[in-house]
């Protein structure tokens, strides 16, 4: 099968390797109608975390169940799944606390579990899924073509961006600003308008993204950053800035862009993967009162609550791909995300 | 009349000064009753925080309302009042927002406000307080003595200990850890028990606070620190800690404490003024979905809230007061503290 592996810096490619199967009666084995390239791929790909050895990428990926293990009890074949961004064995208290990143048996795609039995990458032809039963969400029937990008949002970037809203308290009258144009800034401005945001701006300088963002809901477009874009926003909002602030981008500056933006009293959810130094002042936190939530986002406990709006096409989050190869021309998709010709490439097989 | 100076690190009097008066007529002035000293104040006692040049200090006081000026249409002569920590005007978008510490023409006690002019400090025979329909809260009549300490606690420490239960998201059924045992991490006890919590655990190696935390309603006291305190409060809750975990220190050491002990997908309510080079660890609060809330308490928001309990009896935080001193011999209450033979220094005009 066509697999995607990362080698070192600037150096992803898919190569033949074999086919997945199932090695615990736990698995299943899933055949990948449509996979992705995550913004925090490109850390690895860009040299900015290491890779200490050859390994399979891809951390999202929607598809049909081929095979099961012998205990595997919910999951059948011939099911279509959304995948979420993380293994999780749905049983343990941090998953029946809805903190399924943090599942006591948890892994990471790509990466070896805890008895080192490697688990395989998203961006593949088959899949090896641990917990089937707990990982995977399985729709009713067999959605239509036309649906599949914004299902397999629900993997990731719509989930993380759900996150940051309710990580941040949007809620219906609440105002919002979104740090991050990427998709998970764009699903983040989605997400606050589903959940009843009175009012939500976006921070951005990229036409491209400006108008998704617009038609996602943002009412105001903030192209200034640093203490200019803080100015911007607070004399949007009274003076003092918005309720929420969704942080979804993980430097310095964002978070600085975040913490200096909302308001007293307010809430910066973040989702942004954080790189560089980045540690929270806390003293400018106490001062006002700024309070500050979110991690990486549960993606497996959001789908059941965000897949009949994706289903009902209610939320049309797939709109975040704006760049469609085939698995075999991967490394194409990599390199037009990191020079930010694409905001998100969707693979198919 | 009496005051309370500090002039430097270990050098705070009470001294005959020119006796307060209104100065603006939305000021009232208000004969204390009941004064007390904070674990803040300890800050420029101990040198840690710099005094760069002699000022009034105190920031908790109850009394009764001496005079009024021309634009105060709430407050009343004769009124018994609670004053909160912090002076707020009750009527800016900050002060609606329940955020009164972040008043735009707030003041600190015992500094100059925003014009230069100088605001009294709390530990004093008078008190001139500005904003006196926003910052003070009255009681319907005159309390009985014997209620003075817990009305007094409203000022800052139950005040505070409450902001950090509510911070963490304290409520039914929730599991409490609480690090730091001075006032406000007693008061946050029973401010966690108030709010319903379901079990709570106090870090304390001191006998006497382990014995009032106890009485305030802690189930569990763990004595040990750093590792062998999270392992010890993590045994406690399924192996991976409480809901809400009450930061009332406020060092990087008792912060770190506060992070590891919660579970993943946890909140920590932080209320302990951040000294030292505290800054939060986001990487590990990204990975387990770790919330920061809280600050600085707007304790203006929570005595009418309080108040009732108090008044009826069924809270009594009064009781961290453990040495209880004449005005005149403040100095004495500064040394008791620092050398942690009193929890909190009730101090009598």
């Amino acid at each position: 099968m066509l697999a995607t592996l990362i080698h070192g810096p600037r150096d992803i490619r898919a190569t033949e390797v074999e086919d997945a199967t199932v090695q615990r009666p736990t698995d299943a084995v899933v055949r990948v109608v449509a996979s992705c390239i995550c913004g925090s791929d490109l850390w690895p790909y860009r040299g900015v975390q290491e890779t200490r050895k050859t390994h399979p990428i891809g951390h999202e990926f929607v598809g049909v169940v081929e095979e099961v293990g012998s205990e595997v009890r919910e999951i059948e074949v011939g099911q279509f799944v959304i995948a979420p961004f993380a293994v999780s064995d749905g049983t343990c208290v941090n998953c029946r606390n809805g903190v399924q990143t943090s599942c006591l048996q948890g892994a990471a795609w790509g990466a070896d579990d805890k008895d080192g039995l490697p688990v395989s990458g998203g961006q593949s032809a088959l899949v090896r899924v641990p917990w089937a039963d707990g990982t995977l969400v399985a729709t009713q029937e067999m959605p239509p073509e036309s649906l599949i990008p914004s299902l397999l949002t629900l993997s990731d970037v719509m989930s993380t961006g759900h996150h940051a809203a309710i990580s941040a308290g949007v809620g219906p009258g609440r105002t919002v600003a979104v740090v991050g144009d990427g998709a998970v800034g764009l699903c983040g401005v989605l997400a606050a308008k589903r959940l009843g945001a009175e009012r939500v701006v976006l921070f951005s300088r990229h036409a491209s993204r400006q108008a998704l963002g617009r038609e996602f809901g943002a009412d105001t477009v903030i192209e200034e950053r640093g203490d200019a874009g803080v100015e911007a926003v607070h004399a949007l909002f009274d003076g003092i800035g918005p309720d929420c602030v969704l942080e979804c981008v993980g430097t310095k500056e964002s978070m600085d862009q975040a913490l200096h933006s909302v308001r007293p009293g307010g809430r910066v959810g973040y989702v942004g993967v954080p790189s560089g130094g980045a540690e929270l002042p806390i003293r400018t936190m106490f001062g006002g009162n700024i309070n500050v939530a979110g991690g990486v986002a549960p993606a497996r406990a959001y789908i059941p609550d965000l897949l009949p709006d994706v289903l009902s096409g209610a939320i049309d989050p797939g709109r975040v791909f704006d760049l469609t190869l085939p698995l075999a021309q991967v490394a194409d998709g990599y390199i037009a995300m990191d020079e930010r010709r694409a905001i998100k490439v969707l693979l198919q097989p």
